[in-house]
């Protein structure tokens, strides 16, 4: 349990200071937040946020997100979230990297224009101490959401800057039909780039929109155990966080959700 | 227009006769065909479809489809497959391979399992002359559909059998979002494994299951021409089919749906 960590997306509806008290009494110790956590009503701002976490003796294991490098205003938007990350005490910033611009179907110059992105913010990551990981997002996501759908291209992205300052994101969800995968993350290991562990199951049918899909761990058909094991054999120690997003789940109480979300991490993935 | 080709699953519900007709007025003269065309009513058995596509002159590109070695019967189910495709005149049967069995959540075993089914068909599939497609499909069908899911990956299983009997389908709908699909064309035409090439865009959002969610060529964000120029340079010569999947394209009348995937194709893909 001491490396398990519950992403607030999965329990989106638990308000922040029901989600703290809830993972406190559940023996949860990470939190993985998302900047709407922060905006939240009642929040006090980022630091009311901050300090909710931080006296409840919670750590927030990152922050999602930032990315979206296709919209306007990204770079100023990005780092805000930077500047986010670090008033809340979240050492990784998890980038969405957006798909491709309206109307173009030119890949490789999104995708370099990812890899400009990330050289922009690197400074600004650097002085905040905030590392920036890169997600690969399921192909399925790849025109509207991300072109980044692999972790090889990740790392390949991640490649010219320092490990402290860029990272990958490794999210089963997106990554687990990959028979490439297991060899990256070895790769990624090696290249000190695994800034954050992410897990879901992936289930079907698929739902309409294909966001809201994934399963709680143990739920579906990836071999969450096999991608525990190749993190740790890469040398990665750090939290492990359930993220799942899906209507289903979100529609249930949010601690009834984090103690399944507890009984398939151990059951599945620890 | 000489390589244009319709796979009669983008106008599922034209009959065939009526398909047969369109095409020989619109000039097309390349069928792609499914087996349940074979099997309705009014057919006269796949022998009278055989007739009526050859009497209007017109050629069978390719037979959709085998596979599915996940589910029982599969070899019996795949020759007698194999042999409709050569009472009907197609060079080529398209293999969907089937996702992971129920329950399950060992990939590299189902991937294997390919290989092996593979393997057991090729002796049909050269005393038949019938070449056999494996088909990778995009990764958000890799549960339930096609545990097969990139072009790499088809290749490696095609390998140890003779390029004659096993081939693969180029598909931009699967593999356009796949920056090591141009090296792995290449390496399809250096390896002599291009059998068919399939044509279909990517739109979004998808619909729930998301089966019935392509476009027509050139309604969506995929780079068709540069699939074209590769498959070109690969020193593929064979025809290019257009096979959407989409309730908003089946509901409209078979004649104009044959009109817009030809205009496409022409400004777009040709």
């Amino acid at each position: 349990m001491k490396r398990f960590a519950l992403n607030s997306a999965t329990t989106k509806r638990w308000p922040l200071p029901d989600l703290v008290a809830g993972c406190v009494d559940a023996g949860v110790s990470g939190v993985g937040l998302w900047r709407e956590d922060l905006a939240a009503n009642g929040m006090n701002g980022i630091e009311g946020a901050a300090a909710l976490v931080r006296d409840a003796g919670l750590t927030v294991t990152s922050l999602c997100r930032g990315g979206f490098f296709d919209a306007p205003g990204w770079l100023d938007e990005n780092r805000r979230a930077i500047d986010e990350a670090a008033a809340v005490g979240a050492p990784v910033l998890v980038l969405v990297s957006g798909g491709l611009p309206a109307g173009r179907r030119d890949l490789d110059a999104a995708r370099a224009h990812v890899g400009e992105a990330l050289g922009k913010l690197v400074p600004h990551a650097l002085a905040t101490g905030v590392r920036l990981a890169v997600e690969p997002l399921h192909p399925m996501f790849c025109s509207d959401r991300c072109v980044v759908a692999s972790l090889r291209q990740a790392l390949d992205l991640a490649g010219p800057y320092p490990p402290e300052a860029v990272g990958v994101v490794v999210d089963t969800y997106h990554l687990w039909w990959d028979d490439q995968v297991w060899a990256q993350i070895e790769r990624a290991g090696r290249e000190n780039r695994i800034a954050c562990f992410q897990v879901a199951d992936w289930v079907t049918p698929l739902p309409a929109g294909v966001l809201l899909g994934r399963g709680l761990p143990g739920t579906g058909c990836v071999d969450l155990r096999r991608f525990r094991e190749a993190v740790d054999a890469a040398g990665y120690v750090g939290p492990i966080e359930v993220e799942v997003f899906a209507e289903e789940v979100w529609s249930r109480p949010g601690r009834a959700v984090l103690d399944e979300a507890i009984a398939g991490y151990l059951a599945h993935v620890a």
